[in-house]
């Protein structure tokens, strides 16, 4: 088999089989098929796509790899969640918990991420002593008594998707339906759950604009996975501006506490009862949506969601006392408000322009070796559909550094604000599950 | 400037700019732009293609990567001929000789090149003696002495172009026209002619089958010659079958002496004198081709053609009294009939698959490090629109090998003859000068 045959066919618009793909993938991990034709592969994929069955093998490969993880030591179904990310994505914290206390088992691998913000171990670490450098046997451990834990990502996990993706990210080859999809599915895959839950947002803060594409990526990642034998359902939903009301790592555990004692912001507290009750109903803990979500409800304002937070964090060494006293969470040295300078409604937030502005103030990691400050973010007063008068808070501003006009003035841009009444944008958008 | 957002662009269907192209071919000459974003890059192009501006910036920044000839010492318009290659293409080996007799300056930089027979140097080589290593200085003198020089490849041509090659050889981004065509352009300006005439051959021994892509393709190389300054017209002539009789190195020497005595093939002698008439209106040695081909004709009835071969061949070391008997050339051990099988008219004969058996026999080169068998080949004693009887020759072989079944068969095989009659085909397809 050569590798240019098989470039030349996908180019000409043909599947790919099994043995090829199988070819390719394993040639590129161990070297034998060099960069160059990979990139070029990568493009005629961009160009012609592959169907449903080539991508599932595109996915198996790329699991096949390296490492998997063997979760089957935990005793139930064990279900995953993943995100497609966004501004002021503060579900991780809260579904985990919350699931949890349902009799879930959660057993997450999480990274830090590149981004606006950290990902959920940074978020994570800004609880005093939390670590999530643990030995696999303990994480097994931590599961199988608590039904939640959270490790840091294996080295070893599908080596091909980290090289493709480098790969992909400097040949303007990131933007292709199947090597996203399988990109995002090879590393659920190996990390072991048995069912796989997928938030997918869609709108100008998330990595997918438009609905229609959106959908594409959803369906793609839910056929992968159900082929590969994970149930997988996917609920896209809005990132047209940031979830919640909090952006930044210290703010966001505030944020998820809140949500925990059912005092969160709506739409982030919906989002995690839609996630969650999918969740439930793959762990069969519930035989419907209804009553899954029953269940978490109940767990939200019986405490037992909170408390089971509270295990959780001890568990892996954290200071548990920050729930009952916020402050104690890395706080910035200042607080700035932005205040309207006009009366009338928010009509639309440019979610991706704060998530900037949190990253100029320190919130996230422009490279992998960025260092992030996890007190500072933004806290949004106002979003859209909100009425707001002229001079009235639209934004506190938390940070380390009084110099920062540029980012304030990023932050009204972001604001659209209008006379007309602006109704609240829809949340969920569709539910795929095959 | 970033390599990646170039690949977007051209990935999104975008003309590049003049920097951009010099940014990306500068790099990847001294290879600060990586193979893989270039490979990216040219399979974006094969599926975006570039329009002619885009197209001529590429092969002029190709030409600026290395080298370039300067033969501003020769006197007069220096005319070069290009081929696009095919089965049995004797051209080079009349054409020089032909128009430097009437007046024409041709300083040809020839290479050894792969494919089903060898090069022009390797044929010039099949007669004793003959060298084409020789100073640049020595070329110059002898093109202002007697019109006709040829001289190896200079390894510091074009560059890029050869990096690009083959990685497009291995990427499966050969089939692309603006690659093609800037390929073989920059090579030609490189070359340092005032003008170009490009033979392109259309049909199944040609590496463009369809006459509309082979138009495309003619099109696109005289908009580039054009655009850099260079007069530059192209002949779209038949590949369908062999052109001439002979295939294989020493039997092209031969089949060019005939030519030049005016006994060669029609189609080898009538495309000659078509290119040849180009060439020596672009030299202003005629006012208009007609005049130009009664000029060659006049040579050619002369003697004046040969005996200007007998001058090219002294003044380059070889042996010039093969020209008087051929039985000087290298001469193959044995002779073997291949004859037909059916009575009627041959229908077609299929070019590439002849011009295989030729390589088979060792006569051409399959990889750089293979050696030329230069007195191997085939000479074909029917072509299409030939009457031929039952157990009558169709081909004789030369071969130092008797152990050639296959290849036997393989000649057998590209040959079709039908009962019906089947007319000569169409030598010139179309001539494209702007």
């Amino acid at each position: 088999m050569r590798m240019v045959d098989l470039i030349e066919k996908k180019r000409d618009g043909k599947a790919l089989l099994k043995d090829e793909i199988d070819f390719m993938i394993e040639g590129y991990t161990t070297g034998t098929v060099p960069d160059y034709q990979i990139s070029a592969l990568a493009m005629a994929i961009y160009f012609q796509g592959m169907n449903e069955e080539e991508t599932a093998l595109l996915t198996d490969a790329i699991v096949r790899s390296g490492e998997t993880i063997d979760l089957s030591a935990i005793k139930g179904i064990k279900v995953d969640k993943h995100s497609t990310g966004g501004v002021g994505d503060t579900t991780t914290l809260v579904l985990a918990p919350l699931v949890a206390s349902v009799g879930v088992p959660v057993a997450k691998m999480s990274g830090r991420g590149l981004g606006h913000t950290g990902g959920t171990i940074d978020k994570l670490e800004a609880i005093k002593g939390f670590s999530v450098e643990i030995t696999n046997d303990t994480f097994i451990d931590l599961v199988n008594k608590n039904r939640v834990a959270v490790i840091g990502q294996t080295d070893n996990l599908t080596p091909a998707d980290k090289k493709l993706y480098s790969l992909r990210d400097v040949t303007a080859t990131v933007n292709s339906i199947p090597l996203i999809a399988s990109s995002i599915m090879s590393k659920k895959i190996a990390s072991g759950a048995d069912a796989i839950v997928l938030d997918v947002k869609t709108g100008a803060g998330a990595f997918m604009k438009e609905f229609d594409e959106t959908k594409k990526l959803a369906k793609a990642m839910v056929k992968i996975g159900n082929d590969l034998g994970k149930k997988t359902s996917a609920i896209i939903s809005d990132m047209g501006q940031p979830l919640g009301y909090a952006i930044g790592n210290a703010l966001e555990v505030k944020e998820a506490i809140d949500t925990l004692q059912g005092k969160g912001p709506d739409d982030l507290s919906e989002l995690c009862l839609t996630l969650g009750s999918h969740m439930v109903v793959f762990a069969e803990k519930a035989k419907s949506l209804e009553e899954a979500r029953g269940l978490l409800k109940q767990s939200l304002q019986s405490g037992k969601a909170l408390s089971h937070f509270k295990l959780f964090i001890e568990s892996q060494g954290g200071d548990s006392s920050v729930i009952d006293d916020v402050s104690k969470l890395p706080k910035a040295k200042y607080e700035m408000e932005v205040k309207s300078q006009k009366e009338g409604y928010v009509s639309n937030i440019i979610a991706d322009k704060l998530g900037t502005a949190a990253m100029m103030l320190g919130a996230g990691r422009a490279t992998k070796t960025s260092t992030i400050d996890l007190s500072v973010g933004l806290e949004l007063r106002k979003k859209v559909g909100d009425y707001v008068k002229e001079g009235e808070t639209i934004v506190v501003v938390h940070s380390n550094n009084q110099q920062i006009e540029d980012i304030l003035l990023r932050i009204i841009d972001s604001y659209t604000i209008k006379k007309e009444k602006t109704s609240t944008p829809h949340l969920i958008y569709d539910v795929i599950t095959k």
